[in-house]
């Protein structure tokens, strides 16, 4: 069974196909995808032989076909539609972040409570935290990402998994727990930040 | 030595504990805040015996002392200024994240190479990148946060790190690589949502 590091290897190596197919590259190799990834090339091969991918050791994987398959694995031909919950600062930036399109990752709509931010006309729209029970239903959408302020984080982990959403994406700076049957990652900026001076600040005293 | 995993845990006692300080709380127990981390309580009292923290079987700890030592450990009492290089949707929403100036950690000031986004009165100022060297070194700035286009991407870390810049929070879609001496922690938030797709797909398929 893949865990979550073998399934983020594998966008990395998705990621770094995208970029060969745009420099016309044909063929890679497992040292390839493990320097863009910045692992070894034994875990590159390991990771693709637990989805049954394989090579061939003089030429390699072809880009197309390895990058057809691992979009199958990662289910994107499948589910790529998402809302975002909160449009403060972080929640605006992610409606409108390239990236996302870029990787055949939709936003289908931002919601939050304030009538100041509601926007249905815009691309992708802004709608009243009512409206949120209905778009997941119509539009069969199971991913959520959370911007809201940490007060306001649980009850709204609870109102999306209520109404239909599997998986969630937490920006708001409190640990959530993912009831069963759900999956709900964290990204806490704050400690991301505190991380990186914990470790310069040890680098700076063992000097 | 603590790891990364060890130091995020530490972040989310301090944050837990500091919310405690809002409530008034006085003491607190290892499994109160193993609760808020989403941990054991035998991990809480493992992670505080790494750093000599010692509570007390009847009283556990003090929350005010122990948001002190946390931060110390952390230490946000040396370094806790930050710049960020590219002003797009995730550098403007970063440069005005709110939580930060809660955790005590300022923006010195975001960069960018187009002039249009220029902005030395506002609050934290958008200076162009040339002036990046200047404000490392008066203000022995040590982090930097990257939200630059991928491509921009290495060369930009090589610009910061040889500007000063010890540690690194990469928000563009690559992964980066740090150099000895450095420490680069990569987000991609693509592959946040594609790794929250293949969960749920594989929890769907499972059905």
């Amino acid at each position: 069974m893949a865990n979550r590091s073998c399934i983020i290897r594998l966008s990395r190596y998705k990621n770094a196909l995208n970029r060969l197919k745009g420099l016309n590259f044909v063929r890679v190799f497992s040292d390839n995808l493990a320097d863009a990834a910045g692992v070894t090339a034994a875990q590159v091969r390991k990771d693709f032989s637990l989805f049954g991918i394989t090579g061939n050791r003089r030429g390699g994987y072809k880009v197309e076909e390895l990058a057809d398959q691992l979009n199958r694995i990662l289910g994107k031909n499948q589910l790529h539609e998402f809302i975002v919950i909160g449009v403060g600062n972080i929640g605006r930036a992610l409606l409108h972040y390239p990236g996302f399109e870029r990787s055949g990752i939709d936003v289908a709509a931002g919601f939050d409570i304030d009538p100041a931010k509601y926007n249905p006309q815009s691309q992708p729209p802004v709608l009243p935290l009512e409206q949120l029970g209905e778009l997941i239903k119509t539009r069969d959408i199971k991913l959520a990402i959370l911007a809201v302020p940490d007060y306001a984080a649980q009850q709204v982990l609870e109102l999306v998994l209520s109404a239909g959403i599997k998986g969630v994406l937490n920006f708001a700076p409190i640990c959530l727990k993912a009831p069963p049957g759900c999956i709900v990652n964290n990204i806490n900026l704050e400690t991301e930040i505190e991380n990186l001076i914990y470790f310069i600040n040890a680098a700076e005293n063992r000097k």
